[in-house]
């Protein structure tokens, strides 16, 4: 199949340059990293073997890429109002669009957008981070679950995920809502901790009163899910959280990045729209409502010191 | 009546200070400002009037003081332990100990170390800081409630009452339990929230989501306090807290300075004992454990950094 990738960051860039490497035309939109990658190639340093691509397909505006039976979305969701333009060049009839987020309510959004795109939810379950232009630095982990939105030809997802594996990704198939919450559960806490307490994964679990606030945390999504009727995210999930993240190499996610490095962080689909669904589903997530407003404070407070 | 005051600081500093000014026998304790203040006296800057007293009663140790009729004590609360020496030599039978701490659950601690004696909670209303060696800084507010914990002489409780009058300080007697947790509204939210943010007050009430996070922690004070029968702490009241908090300078409550100092928090008594108490009575104030899981970890952050 024909690939595009929007976003060649830390997750785009991985998964995409992946791709390429097994074999499959893989499409790239780069925008500041352009003219390094022209001249230089995409290198991911990675645990499991690291690779260069030497002249990958890269583009300056989706205008000029072909349509794809694939586009993988690596955006930050901060960026998601740029897909208005940057999609339609992408699009065929048949155009699977897996949005590789962060949060809950990505797909909702997009297909308000596009009420003909065919949508997943991309679930990476991978710690890596694009530490200089074009270079990819894959830690640990690696796999991607397929959560189908929107798309009525289940054969595709199924080629999608026979395409990852040939390119030596863990990929599955799985249910969409319970998926995205799933995640959600590592997320949230996560995230937002990190940032508030300026830390890594590890400090958190290896301080007795922070370790068990993670935990409560994880509990507060438990206990919404179940209001919402959705399945499979339940304690034995989270004791299975907090077990991989022990086994985890201390680590600064996504929205800890983003912070330090004055980017935005993606509170409005990492923190305000699950807050707000299980708020409605009258079970509320009071720790991770008040993490919510530490980081708007902490976000306004940046956005002051930077002038703006 | 004859005066002792153990911590000369912020708050037992300024209450001694304007009751000596008053004409009362005040006798002080210190500790690293005996020497300093035998040479130059004790200064209040104040925003009512500052004074000066040229020849305070001071001593290094209980053990050369006077019996007295009232113990103000101004110590913090991490520092209760040492009582069990310092206060004996301050008691006779009739003897009323004043704790003016933060928190809940001291003075039922302090009975416990001395059974036989008059105990009564001291709530003051009060922005101070003492500033350097000798020297009280004495910014707004100034008020000082009585509750009576376990005094069985209402007279003395009175005549306390008078004197501070007389020194110029609004005083009150209150209802015990009523006045502990009525402080705790303000208490808990902000002494903490400001370490967490690393912030004054005012920023928090001018940030849209801390604000209503603010609030939403003051509220769980006014449910846990219905669920244990405790009058008196209700909706109107968490307003009215707002309300004095918004007409405040920009202030850093004791809890922010004993963090930047490197002294330690009092996360005992201005958290875990009434989060206990909240927790036993059925109704846990989830984002209050939370905020004191943040500070357990700061705490214990800090100590690494001294290398303790």
């Amino acid at each position: 199949m024909k690939y595009a990738v929007i976003g060649t960051g830390a997750i785009g860039g991985f998964y995409g340059a992946r791709l390429a490497r097994s074999g499959q035309e893989v499409h790239f939109l780069l925008h500041r990293d352009y003219d390094y990658v022209r001249a230089h190639g995409l290198q991911v340093d990675s645990c499991d073997g690291s690779f260069h691509l030497d002249h990958p397909h890269i583009y300056q505006e989706t205008s000029a890429m072909p349509a794809c039976d694939v586009v993988l979305v690596g955006l930050k969701s901060t960026n998601n109002h740029l897909l208005t333009n940057l999609l339609p060049p992408l699009l065929h009839r048949g155009t699977l669009v897996v949005l590789i987020q962060n949060g809950i309510g990505v797909e909702e959004d997009v297909q308000r957008m596009f009420p003909d795109a065919w949508l997943a939810a991309g679930l990476a379950f991978i710690c890596s981070a694009k530490t200089e232009p074009g270079r990819v630095n894959h830690q640990c982990y690696g796999s991607i679950n397929i959560g189908n939105y929107s798309c009525p030809d289940e054969e595709l997802i199924g080629r999608l995920i026979d395409e990852l594996r040939q390119a030596d990704i863990t990929a599955n198939p799985v249910e969409y809502k319970t998926a995205r919450w799933r995640k959600a559960v590592w997320n949230m806490p996560f995230n937002g901790m990190t940032v508030a307490l300026h830390c890594q994964t590890d400090e958190l679990l290896r301080n007795e009163a922070t370790r068990r606030l993670i935990r409560s945390q994880m509990m507060e999504i438990v206990r919404a899910t179940r209001s919402m009727q959705i399945d499979g995210v339940d304690e034995d999930f989270v004791e299975q959280m907090l077990t991989t993240t022990d086994a985890m190499t201390p680590y600064s996610p996504s929205m800890r990045l983003d912070y330090d490095f004055g980017r935005p962080m993606e509170i409005d689909y990492i923190y305000s729209r699950p807050l707000q669904l299980a708020r409605e589903a009258g079970c509320p997530m009071p720790q991770l409502e008040m993490l919510e407003a530490e980081l708007r404070f902490l976000e306004q407070r940046k956005r002051e010191q930077k002038g703006l």
